[in-house]
């Protein structure tokens, strides 16, 4: 394909005119303090101590995952950090901000008590580390929906700490999506406190989770984009965003495939209904308008570049998925795409800023 | 991103300019009689009259999708059509030659004596339209996996008959992959033939079907995705392209998402390994170099364009999904796209000649 290829090269060229010195900075923070936008990296995982106690405890392979021992022990070192050492990898990574997420699966697989107990252990502990270093760290609330009521009540109580911008679940709980009429109080309280939800991923629900298993299916290559994706299509498909209109749900990995399905999603809506819809709109404009995606894990560009086109430039959040992916690595990737001044700082800062109100 | 858009603009343009007449031609065959390729449809459906027969007979919901009763009657109709009327769509459309596959679920979800029958049928009914219509016509031979000897049997006998090019399944066989060791013979026969074998969609296995259903989640819009995309990486997984590293699978639906997420599938398939690796090479190889992806039910352009740069531009082929698609509007996106005559050639003719033997 000569001429496509000749093409991309232009164009590619053109921006790294136009993108000038960004493209030959290094990433660090010290070496590029002209830098005009923050990187702000919106999929940030964290433990807390009582969560990783908790998760030791359990016989199940998914808690087992992040251990003090085995393979697994430096992973959850720098899970549970919340200080010196994450900061400094921050600053040789160029990294400004890093949004907290307590790590999958997160309370949800607990009992409703220890959940919600836990969840409160785990929301203090990272609004105390946003408490001290308030331009380095933000963090969403981790919450325990198999306990509704206490759901809302930590929800209600974590907005008014230091740093906690809104709310994160790891997908399913035990089995359940956010979409059962059970959840509703969680929603109405988002609603009410203006605060966005991130949907972040997990081992799938028992029963797909029998068939996506090993290295190539299982976890974070294949099944976690599965298990979120349809999540995210259950509540736009149970009404949710009709009912609430103003709700903000995010979804990392690049929207876990939702901006590449948009409009075969809408065309087969159409097919498939066999009487009259049940929605206001089109599956596609609740994706549009009510969803934001994060590029955790996904710094690719022509997947970047696909989802910028579908989804316009004001909906795509810059994301590492610390300490899970290579941070350095994520940043140089994004700074080498033949992005504008305008776009990267739309994707690294600006859109999260005004998502998370950082 | 008046940057970002005036460089796609420039590009866009350069294209038109390269491509000439071909974007204001008609997409009507006689309309655009000098253009440089045949436009070969490559997952265009039909059903037998046995299998409709058969399928009319059957209680569960997925069989009696498309019976000769209620609203899916006319789809029937043309679903079972191969001569004049069928002919005469492809003329106004614009599309030269369909390639022929049994609509799904085909024949996997029969006891295996009645299905094997039942492929044979299929097979001579696709075979005699191929023969009446050699130049509009060739298809893919059915097969029942659930009788892995008669699916080996009748692969040999098909493949010698007027038309046929490969085989198809319609994924899962009774909740089972064809991983599973007691489908090995078939892949041996496909090696053997050196055919190519079609993975086509069809309601995901069991315990996946009961979180993905509705009309935004299940069927074409999400769930056909899920289950195709999975069955390919458990393939992958299980060692079967370094078994037979020149097997052929073609997957529709741009791939059912695998380009998306193909830099990510290898980034976290070394993540999870938590031994040696048992695959000779990285999954994503396998993608590059052993699946040729369909365009069917997924001309956009983003999402094209973002394919051909990820797999390259001999990896993908044209198709409509008809009579489920729309056949004219499908051939009028791509004609308007900006892709030059080079690449439209390969994408409507030459990829699908090389890998079916058109």
């Amino acid at each position: 394909m000569p001429g496509r290829k000749s093409a991309i090269d232009r164009r590619t060229a053109m921006a790294v005119l136009a993108t000038g010195a960004a493209l030959t900075a290094a990433p660090g923070a010290a070496a590029d303090s002209k830098r005009a936008y923050r990187r702000i990296a919106c999929e940030e995982g964290f433990l807390s101590p009582g969560v990783l106690a908790q998760n030791a405890k359990s016989s199940t392979a998914e808690l087992q995952l992040i251990t003090t021992q085995g393979p697994a022990a430096s992973l959850a070192r720098s899970l549970v950090d919340l200080g010196e050492e994450r900061i400094a990898a921050m600053d040789a990574d160029g990294i400004d901000m890093q949004l907290l997420l307590l790590s999958s699966p997160g309370v949800q697989s607990f009992h409703a008590a220890t959940a919600t107990s836990l969840a409160t252990e785990t929301n203090d502990y990272a609004s105390a580390a946003c408490a001290k270093y308030p331009a380095r760290f933000a963090a969403l609330a981790a919450l325990a929906p198999q306990d509704p009521a206490g759901a809302v009540r930590e929800l209600e109580r974590a907005m008014k700490l230091p740093g906690i911008k809104g709310a994160i679940v790891n997908s399913h709980t035990q089995g359940e999506y956010l979409d059962a009429p059970t959840y509703l109080p969680i929603f109405e309280a988002l609603d009410a406190l203006d605060a966005p939800l991130y949907i972040h991923p997990r081992e799938p629900a028992g029963a797909m989770n029998t068939v996506m298993t090993g290295p190539v299916v299982g976890g974070p290559a294949w099944a976690y984009a599965v298990e979120v994706g349809t999540h995210v299509l259950r509540l736009i498909q149970s009404g949710l965003f009709d009912r609430f209109p103003r709700l903000r749900v995010v979804v990392g990995h690049m929207g876990e495939a939702l901006p590449f399905w948009l409009p075969r999603i809408d065309n087969r809506y159409r097919f498939n209904l066999r009487g009259p819809a049940t929605l206001r709109r089109l599956p596609g404009d609740y994706i549009r308008e009510n969803i934001w995606v994060t590029t955790s894990g996904m710094n690719y560009w022509p997947q970047l570049d696909m989802t910028l086109k579908v989804l316009g430039p004001d909906r795509v959040l810059y994301a590492t998925d610390y300490p899970f992916e290579d941070q350095r690595e994520a940043v140089r990737m994004v700074e080498e795409m033949p992005l504008s001044p305008t776009q990267k700082h739309a994707l690294f800062e600006g859109n999260a800023a005004k998502v998370f109100k950082l």
